[in-house]
């Protein structure tokens, strides 16, 4: 068990995450609560430097092998660099995205080999784990509407086919159905407000545990 | 075997990688062949970039996975987007530093598992090998004396201690000792007219070698 909480946050674009994250980082913060925002890949200069090349549009030749390379050394950097050490002095910790979108995006939407990833996942984290994986589940095609009504730009890998964007959330539904204790799917086709509120319970209710079990070791 | 021919050339820095690669060049285009000349980390746009973010000076927080991974992914994308194809057209590939350079610096400088930069790089190459691995041999307080001379200044690789440069020459020797085939070392600390003739007259020989067997399949 992580000394701090680690919240990762996952789901579809157009999902709301940055809505969601930004609103449990607001409540937890009036809770007295330190907390630590970040996001994958990224997090860390190093890492951003990575990010910029993963989601360079110029770049469609880029391998699948060298993209989950890129990502593996992302969060390499991101977990030692920055998450462990604030988990260490007890902080929440929340990010936008975390491994769970690897398995989604690369393996189950892709088609890359499961050990594969597994296995360059493993290096990447070593025996770390987030503590609660958040997944917000929307259909995509609701979620491409809502990015375009937000005259946001693509990015080359939002640019994808519906198809894979499926398969994607498929991936999600899988990792949370295999492993029930460290996933929850929140129904984000439901209002802002609502989605906001259920994750905020949520969590509430996971530090409270958290905290409770901190103090007896 | 590879249709065309793939020529890594390695070595301490000052070891004379650069005037060695650049003769064999000359001679083989003198030749009438056609050369690919690359390098690693790099050899493709994206590649290169990566290569920015390993050698950047102002990023000494970089973890040794984050490292490690950097170099599979560059790796990875160029043996895919470049090496291959070239030598699928019967090319020869000639690189500066390869994948003999990651087991000398990561794991027997650095300390870096085995096991684990094995797993990558396997995952990095595929089935891949290079045909000839040319290793310029040098005491690296000969090759620091050399690049000092040249007034050029070291980036966060060679900025490293004696030691460590010493752990990698030999890491150098004994994957030439385990792999005598694959393998050559070639004695740097003489004259650089001397390391060239030797390199290229291995050079040639091994190339006519297999033109005549790529040329019997």
């Amino acid at each position: 068990m992580n000394k701090g909480f680690m919240l990762a946050c996952d789901g579809s674009n157009g999902a709301g995450k940055t809505t969601v994250i930004s609103g449990i980082e607001t409540h937890l913060k009036q809770r007295g609560i330190e907390v630590v925002m970040t996001r994958e890949p990224g997090g860390t200069k190093i890492s951003e430097k990575i990010r910029e090349i993963i989601l360079d549009p110029s770049t469609p030749e880029m391998t699948e092998m060298a993209e989950l390379m890129l990502f593996a050394a992302a969060r390499a950097q991101h977990v030692r660099e920055k998450i462990i050490p604030a988990l260490e002095q007890g902080k929440v910790v929340i990010s936008d995205r975390f491994d769970a979108a690897t398995f989604s995006f690369q393996h189950y939407a892709r088609g890359l080999d499961l050990n594969t990833i597994t296995t360059i996942n493993r290096l990447a984290l070593g025996d770390f784990k987030a503590d609660m994986n958040l997944i917000l589940d929307l259909d995509p095609q609701e979620g491409l509407k809502r990015v375009k009504s937000r005259g946001e730009g693509l990015d080359r890998l939002e640019d994808e086919q519906q198809q894979f964007l499926q398969r994607a959330r498929e991936g999600y539904l899988l990792q949370a159905k295999n492993d029930p204790t460290r996933f929850t799917v929140i129904d984000a086709s439901q209002s802002k407000s609502t989605v906001l509120a259920q994750s905020i319970e949520l969590v509430d209710k996971l530090i409270d545990q958290h905290i409770k079990l901190s103090s007896r070791v």
